[in-house]
């Protein structure tokens, strides 16, 4: 089963349009796994057992993981989701963007060596450095299309031909890019009428969404904006309000995690 | 010493405007090396002692590495580098691009764990994707800005108030995101005439400039192009055309690419 008709699998049985983020945070992690070797593979494997039937993906940050040279405890994160969880697609959040040959490299890394069913890429570099994911016929590239963060409009909102570089991104990935449907975008929740405005351009296409939550993007706004016809089409992912929902030290933080996801995917399905 | 100034200094002691890059591919290594455990880190080794006095850095591209795991070789290899050649800028090519929070576990990626002088890193996301590494105050950031590949054009060309993006990412970037003067750019060397554009915009800031040798820009029209006053600014890089120098199989990879590193050098070093 290729990536996108393994997530309308995911956000039918689970219900859901929820993707949780795994964003593992040493600073912030629970006071008993702060001594264990392997606190990350741990923390990271409550949380997912924890909201397994509540998610329609999974997305580790590779940056947290490259950070503390713990790319072996992200390997086992990945295989275990993948073996316990198999219908609910990974997403390896790395937003590589680099030329063909160096892109295949970053291809097997994301699909052969962490097992990821898409991995989040940049458009910068044009579709060359896209292209090479492809290969992977059953995976797919999620393009950076337009981000909510301060900087997001220095380049993305740039005018040409009347419209912002974002447009132009989500039209070609649209027209030319996803020749054999293997393509999202990400597309920030803080600005609901650009969400819009790409869901208008794209059809179908799935929308990867990150900012709701920690980040405080209006949940009502983002999925009226964003939705299908059919009410579905996006993973509006949360990462810090499920995986922190616990004051640090407390025990039960898998359960305040579930609890946040269950808020989260229940208040998101009232808009769909 | 910071980036800049370290960049400059070998600039000058070994007289030479050449980037080593570090594409580490097994498939193309000498045989004596494929059934060594570590022939990553020895192959590399190798390149880097045959090459520390004719090079003015650095640059191993990541992806290589993260495609097979070998995470523990490239960090021998930098830690290598930076002990036995202190004087020459060691560069990540990793092409980073991510907001605030991610950026800066990208950062401490690229300078804690590696070491790295300067990291490439991707101006889609904007300036606050940038800025986390300039809180490493010795260290550089080199933003992508005209790449060379075929689809180089797809975004960077989209013309915005009558100039391409790639020359407003120029602006941006000599203007604003350079307040501490730790920013180069990437700007490929198929296109002269765009890289004296950019040479224009942006003044004295260095420039990474792959794209000669084994991917065949014009040595001459790329330095009397890129070129600052004083006949440096530039580090053009060679990868493929300088590790593979020799047939595979034969013994002298090192010794062939040393020929090839100094016949780049002194080549480059006919038109500063």
């Amino acid at each position: 089963m290729n990536f996108i008709n393994k997530l309308s699998a995911a956000w039918t049985t689970n219900n859901s349009l929820l993707c949780v983020g795994l964003d593992p945070d040493l600073a912030r992690f629970p006071a008993q796994l702060a001594s264990e070797p392997d606190a990350i593979f741990l923390f990271c494997k409550e949380i997912i057992d924890a909201t397994a039937d509540l998610a329609c993906s999974f997305k580790p940050q590779i940056a947290y993981f490259a950070a503390l040279g713990a790319e072996g405890q992200l390997e086992r994160i990945c295989a275990y989701a993948r073996q316990h969880y198999p219908h609910i697609p990974l997403i390896l959040d790395a937003k590589r963007g680099d030329i063909g040959a160096t892109a295949r490299q970053y291809a097997r890394e994301a699909f052969d060596r962490y097992g990821a069913d898409a991995v989040t890429v940049n458009p910068y570099m044009g579709f060359d450095s896209v292209e090479p994911y492809m290969e992977w016929t059953d995976r797919g590239a999620i393009v950076l299309c337009r981000t909510s963060n301060p900087g997001g409009s220095d380049l993305q909102f740039l005018m040409a031909d009347g419209k912002p570089l974002y447009q132009h991104v989500a039209r070609m990935v649209a027209d030319k890019w996803n020749r054999n449907g293997q393509c999202a975008l990400v597309v920030g929740a803080t600005f609901p009428e650009e969400l819009a405005q790409v869901r208008a351009i794209v059809g179908e296409m799935p929308l990867l969404v990150p900012g709701v939550g920690a980040q405080g993007g209006d949940v009502e706004a983002t999925v009226k904006s964003g939705r299908t016809a059919g009410g579905a089409g996006m993973m509006i992912n949360s990462s810090r309000a499920i995986l922190y929902a616990t004051p640090q030290g407390s025990e039960d933080f898998a359960a305040a995690a579930r609890r946040v996801a269950l808020e989260t995917r229940d208040a998101i399905n009232l808009y769909r």
